[in-house]
């Protein structure tokens, strides 16, 4: 059956293409099938960061990614619960009875975003400590408030949430490590979303008085609740536990549904509305988890993987294991891939902003989109489009949760850890399912979609962590 | 570029087998591709039945396929409410005080499978009518009481479920169609998995006693809810609503929260840990709505579309739109495809029972497994098994419902309206998501799996559809 024409060459030829798609392109145009390598130069070029990649792949890939396994195990096997809810005040480490906490990277009062200033300041009217909107920002602007960073207080706080020292917060944790997280403040005319209408400080006041010692009562008596436990039911029930809490929230209603009852609190109906028609209840319990076990994940050195993201409208943040304790911060981005309630758009829209990112370090909200159809319409419309954002953070991540798994990809995990190495030499950042706050105008939730992190903090952080290692630290 | 060595034949020839796989076989093992499609004898080569499809998919096809197309929209369609919960002596059609019911065709005493024998009992008990299982099994053979099919009453019941009239029912309908389901019995040694202890009999009495006016009040209370919306948001979170409610049933819970708490009733913590424990909770209320939706559909003439389908442990029966009231029966199969609980098996299961495969008839159930990755495991394992069941409803319905969507598929429609003739044709019979009871030691029960429906009750539809059509009625 020899028929070749060209007898030193062989008949069939197959062809790679590797990098630009210019030669593929070509040959397909000649009838010819090519196998095109998704290759592309590392770092962007850059050659600075290319030498640090070559020392943190290369001599010091064995020390990384030991270490990277150790973090790894730390943040696919903790297993906080949920034991209670208290008064920061009680329980928040270093938080005073003047001191304001607010999500993301550390921030001068003067930087604050539109819908953030509003939410601190709603806040400073739940504590009584002024009267109105005005009073409010001149006790804040004078110094008369102490803010701070929620995270460098074991808290975590979504979108614009601020807390004082009268906040309730869930406790959540495991051994030495526990993180706080206050009650979810729900839709509507609330601080959260930018919120600072009397109604949205009433409601502070109520989550406080009414919320908190029902839910306290309810967790004490039915025990301590395995939030990863119950995360892992959610997620084969449609829930990405960031975007969508809804299914595992309502396993939790039904878990405390007799012990909610036992209260026999006279407000119980009116808390029961409330839990009702929030489907975001479950989103901070599983944030004050995920941060306890990043946590317990920094402790390791020498890490490249990322063990807190964080925004607060105004700046992005991340702080990677190995590279000390400083954060790496740029501009917060717009959100992308988003879809506006109606008449809204990215002209809006406030930047990204909470600590709700914190879900993304161990496995949940983006790396979890594939398996999550309702969260799909955000992420392009398909669950083709879902899975390739899971595939994203596959990339860029040190492997896939043992138990946080995607029904719909027959219970493959979700991908846990995020490399910085990985992420800078591939240029691709992690995607953060998150919702977009109005820009200015104090009227709340506009929209949904996927946030991308900007790569220069990535960058940064690498070549701190480059240095460390090259100084020996 | 011409080499070919016969010009006279084309050198690149594809292949299609149809039937037999032994051609493709030995074609493939010479190297070359063929394209095997997928041919059967149709109706396994009964000429009996081959004339009568004959005329069904000829000359009366397009009565059939109008009236088909009508069946379709009602089922796909019909939008029934829950809106209370009453005792079934006064809302149950000819429902007598000494009426009791049971799921599937109607049947004799004597013929009872053990289970359902035992569920009578412990219901006769719970009536008040004997003390004990002898005195109970005395007052039923000595026709003391009523036996009746419950789909002869409005009513479905699931696995082995009896109720008197004392019973509490669920109402859900639509305009002039309301049919009854009871409040489901939920875990453990209750009589509808077949167990007759006091233990179940005190339950059923519990359920009429504390349940039934907790729950009436609160659904009075939120007003009509719409079964089949919440149904398709189950969907959605991995509910096939037949083997898996869970989702749809918490969903539920979450809307009547407030109004269950306003019922302020004394024994509302122990309801509350009755339904924390029932994942079935919801099953009962989306069989009543099936049914009310089945027999608005059983109206239209001349239809081969199935619009009863259930089992009562020794019999299984279907009933065509177009094949008059009849019942269509065969002995009931055991359950395929099955998974035990650790030291059962099919030597010690019961046969397929209950009214539930009327969810299978609108698009729930078997149709909706590919969406539903928790059920996948009693269907083969991987979510590609379960996919194949729902490939195969789709091959012998109707349509695709517009409302009942799997998630995992971009959201097409789950089969709807079982059309005998491609049930025929195709020899493939429907399959029934269930669970396994016990076959005589009133343990309860013992497994779960996916039942296939006994051809012969089909072929004799469809020749007694034909004599119909033949005859002019």
């Amino acid at each position: 059956m020899s028929d070749s024409q060209s007898p030193r060459l062989p008949r069939n030829v197959r062809i790679a293409n590797v990098g630009l798609d210019l030669l593929a392109d070509s040959i397909n145009r000649q009838g010819r099938d090519v196998v095109t390598v998704d290759w592309r130069i590392p770092a962007a070029g850059d050659e600075q960061t290319i030498d640090a990649l070559e020392r943190l792949m290369g001599r010091h890939a064995a020390r990384i990614d030991t270490a990277n396994a150790e973090v790894f195990r730390r943040l696919d096997t903790a297993s906080p619960k949920l034991t209670g809810v208290a008064r920061a005040l009680d329980v928040v480490p270093r938080m005073t009875d003047r001191t304001i906490l607010y999500p993301g990277p550390a921030l001068e009062w003067s930087e604050f975003c539109d819908p953030l200033r509003r939410s601190v300041r709603a806040t400073v009217m739940s504590e009584g400590w002024a009267r109105d909107r005005d009073e409010a920002e001149k006790v804040v602007a004078s110094g008369g408030v102490t803010l701070d960073s929620a995270n460098h207080h074991a808290t975590v706080l979504p979108m614009a949430t601020a807390i004082g020292p009268s906040a309730s917060v869930f406790l959540v944790g495991f051994d030495d490590y526990t993180a706080y997280s206050p009650i979810n403040q729900g839709p509507g005319k609330t601080a959260w979303f930018g919120v600072d209408e009397p109604e949205a400080v009433e409601h502070l006041v109520w989550l406080g008085e009414v919320a908190a010692p029902i839910l306290g009562a309810a967790i004490s008596s039915a025990g301590p609740i395995d939030v990863f436990a119950m995360a892992t039911q959610g997620l084969q029930m449609g829930d990405d536990l960031h975007m969508r809490t809804q299914a595992t929230g309502n396993l939790l209603l039904r878990h405390l549904f007799g012990d909610l009852v036992e209260t026999s609190d006279s407000h119980l109906a009116e808390f029961a509305r409330f839990w009702t028609a929030n489907h975001l209840f479950f989103l901070n319990i599983a944030m004050a988890a995920s941060k306890a076990t990043t946590t317990w994940a920094e402790e390791v050195p020498d890490s490249s993987v990322v063990i807190a993201m964080a925004r607060n409208g105004t700046t992005f943040g991340i702080r990677v294991a190995g590279a000390g304790d400083d954060w790496f911060i740029a501009p917060a981005p717009l959100v992308q891939h988003a879809m506006y309630h109606s008449g809204y758009g990215p002209e809006t829209s406030a930047p990204d902003i909470g600590d709700s990112a914190v879900l993304e370090l161990i496995g949940l909200g983006g790396p979890a989109a594939a398996g999550a159809p309702a969260v799909a319409a955000f992420v392009g419309g398909t669950m083709a489009d879902a899975r390739a954002v899971t595939d994203q953070m596959a990339h860029i991540s040190v492997s896939r949760s043992s138990r946080f798994t995607i029904p719909t990809l027959d219970n493959v995990g979700t991908p846990v850890g995020i490399d910085i190495r990985k992420v800078v030499e591939l240029q691709i950042t992690p995607s953060v399912n998150t919702g977009i706050l109005h820009r200015a105008d104090g009227i709340g939730q506009v929209g949904a979609g996927v946030a991308v992190a900007p790569m220069d903090v990535f960058r940064e952080a690498l070549l701190a962590l480059d240095s460390r290692l090259q100084e020996g630290r």
